[in-house]
């Protein structure tokens, strides 16, 4: 008599719990009077009346949904405005949208990966030990010998491609989701050409906080609209939608109209969240001083808990990482602060490559000074003994 | 002096250039003469008033993106309310929302993968052969043994899984998306049971289509709710906005909150698109007859163009597969009938596993019979000789 074919759910259920390790979802209200360090609304724009409205109008020209794939149905005349404002803001030659930002990495790290050289060695991957979870699928998917290598290192970097007879592409994030640590970017493009290879960053967490006026961390660096750079963004964390696009030389875009899984596989990106990040782009355009706000935001965060002894990594962005004793003081410091009206990310093992705990604050364009004193007031006075 | 690194791009598009493999994008405006056969819209529900009106609510009450994964900010009460009314619809025990379809299936199959066993035996995945990109990317992604088995063929389930020692998870589509055919679900499920293997089926073109009041094929085969059974759908197709779901036992969907990657590590569906699908579930439980509308639509369609002599597939949904004698023929016709007023899909290499070239009708439920016959009345006068 064969087993239940889901009882291995039921035992490593129980492993879980007993690790601290089962998650609960919190369905939360339209409206709250938490101040919300944990989303990645960066800019505030999320809710935006300009943006919302946008949102809105697309639904009702458009459709609620973009009916198909990309290749089909799925490109409207709005999808093609956004792919031009997008590539015309970050300094690239052209861009292409995506459902999500996980999509656009899943297609770049693949497409790019391409075929075996003339002598049929394989492409090499070389990824920061640090990469989000959606570059690290992208580089399972991908048909390519991989070497990860340690966090921020363009010397690894160096010495793993120079190891490698045939084409490489090194992957980073530009800003680290769980650290907020910025990348060595321009040291990476320069151990990328010394070797031949391309460079490919994912700057969800750069748009619109780093670079002129929002532009990324790639224009920061000096790198946008480089021949041998390819960039992912989201539209889900400074634009306040939803969706991703990657950007690069038009060549590139053009291979993953024809060669992209995630892009020909998949339904369009919905209107509604086309027309709100395209609004959230040109509300930018208009109000760059959201980019040097919501970095004075972090700054003043970082500083007003390291100034009582919280150990907290500098920002080169807009996430502050407070490191918390175990997983269990993270889940009971963040529950702390959620009652006492704040609301900040937890992140413990697995969500973190080496297993430290952390509370993870996000800075906001729209929180005022007065707002980030009390929160940080408030993570500095229920913070667990270290 | 080293190549530059995307040399082999201008290499690749060349020999796809002659192959007839590069793709364009056709941006297409909002409002447009044409029929569509086209696109995934089997309900013609994408632009109903209430369903865009509740896209627009969605975006100004919640805001234009959900702010985080649904793991920190990105669950909104609107998500669980979707998740509650998807699930109570299909009869399942629970529903989880991801960002896509493609998304869900990711999540779905490497999440219901497991470890290995007791014994060290590591599960074995068995895939129909004509499966969709997604679910064999989720198969990639998966640390499991795999097995491709010919399409449709339950026999071929069986004896794979009898020879593995471990357990077993079959995989496959409801309804296939090229050919429009349906899988052998109770037959399948009958042979997971026979050795203790779990099924788990994609419906995105069942949704809406089979079943009692569009309920699905595994509510029309008696499988919904079974406690060995996980379906997935998207929100992209019938209910005609964007993202997807899991649909399974509750310990199931607890068990992908903390372990599915593309669940943990992507933004939350954003809430228009959240709002739009659960406006499209009350339509649909509203106007049942919209189901039988559009199944009546595609036996229509598939009895006027075989009536003509051409060879078609009979539609086991919404979708109707028509040969082309090679892909240049079949993009010739598909451009003669968008000159004739008709939007048809043109499937060809690589987008199809067999290499046979098609195009793809689909029906809609809310195409009047004169638009039918017209469309139909296209497809035959332009079709190539064969
Ligand atoms: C660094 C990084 N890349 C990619 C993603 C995925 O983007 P999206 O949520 O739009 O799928 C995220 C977070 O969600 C991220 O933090
Ligand atoms: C069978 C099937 N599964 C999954 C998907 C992916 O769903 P989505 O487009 O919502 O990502 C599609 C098509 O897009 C499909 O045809």
């Amino acid at each position: 008599m064969p087993q239940h074919p889901f009882d291995w759910i039921d035992a490593q259920h129980q492993r879980q719990l007993a690790a601290g390790l089962v998650r609960t979802l919190r369905p939360r209200p339209a409206d709250s009077a938490l101040v919300d360090l944990a989303g990645n609304d960066y800019l505030g724009l999320t809710r935006h009346p300009e943006v919302t409205e946008a949102a809105a109008r697309a639904a009702r020209r458009w459709g609620a949904g973009a009916t198909g794939s990309r290749l089909v149905t799925g490109t409207t005349a709005l999808h093609a405005r956004l792919e031009e404002s997008l590539a015309e803001f970050c300094g690239f030659e052209a861009a292409l949208v995506f459902s999500s930002g996980y999509a656009a990495n899943l297609a770049a790290v693949t497409a790019l990966t391409g075929p075996p050289g003339p002598d049929g060695t394989g492409a090499l991957l070389v990824c920061d030990e640090g990469n989000h979870a959606s570059l690290i699928d992208g580089c399972r998917l991908a048909r390519a010998e991989k070497a990860v290598v340690p966090h921020a290192d363009p010397a690894a970097f160096r010495k793993a491609m120079a190891a490698h007879p045939g084409r490489a592409l090194a992957v980073t994030d530009s800003v680290f989701s769980v650290d907020g640590d910025a990348a060595p970017l321009r040291a990476l493009a320069e151990a990328c050409r010394e070797s031949g290879a391309a460079l490919l960053v994912d700057d969800a967490h750069g748009l619109g906080v780093l670079g002129e006026g929002g532009r990324g961390a790639l224009h920061a660096a000096g790198l946008a609209g480089a021949d041998d750079v390819v960039a992912t963004v989201t539209l889900s964390k400074s634009l306040g939608s939803q969706g991703g696009a990657v950007l690069g030389p038009a060549k590139v875009i053009t291979h993953l109209v024809s060669n992209a899984r995630t892009f020909i596989f998949d339904t369009g990106l919905a209107p509604a969240a086309a027309g709100a990040a395209l609004e959230a782009l040109a509300v930018l355009r208009r109000e760059p001083e959201r980019t040097t706000r919501v970095r004075a935001v972090a700054d003043e965060l970082h500083r007003r808990v390291t100034a009582a002894g919280l150990p907290a990594v500098r920002p080169d962005a807009a996430v502050v990482s407070v490191r918390a004793p175990s997983p269990e003081a993270a889940v009971r410091w963040a529950a702390d602060c959620r009652d006492a009206g704040v609301a900040v990310g937890c992140f413990r093992p697995p969500s973190v490559p080496d297993g430290i705990s952390r509370l993870r604050l996000t800075a906001r364009a729209d929180l005022s000074d007065g707002q980030v004193a009390r929160a940080a007031e408030t993570i500095v006075r229920t913070a667990p003994a270290c």
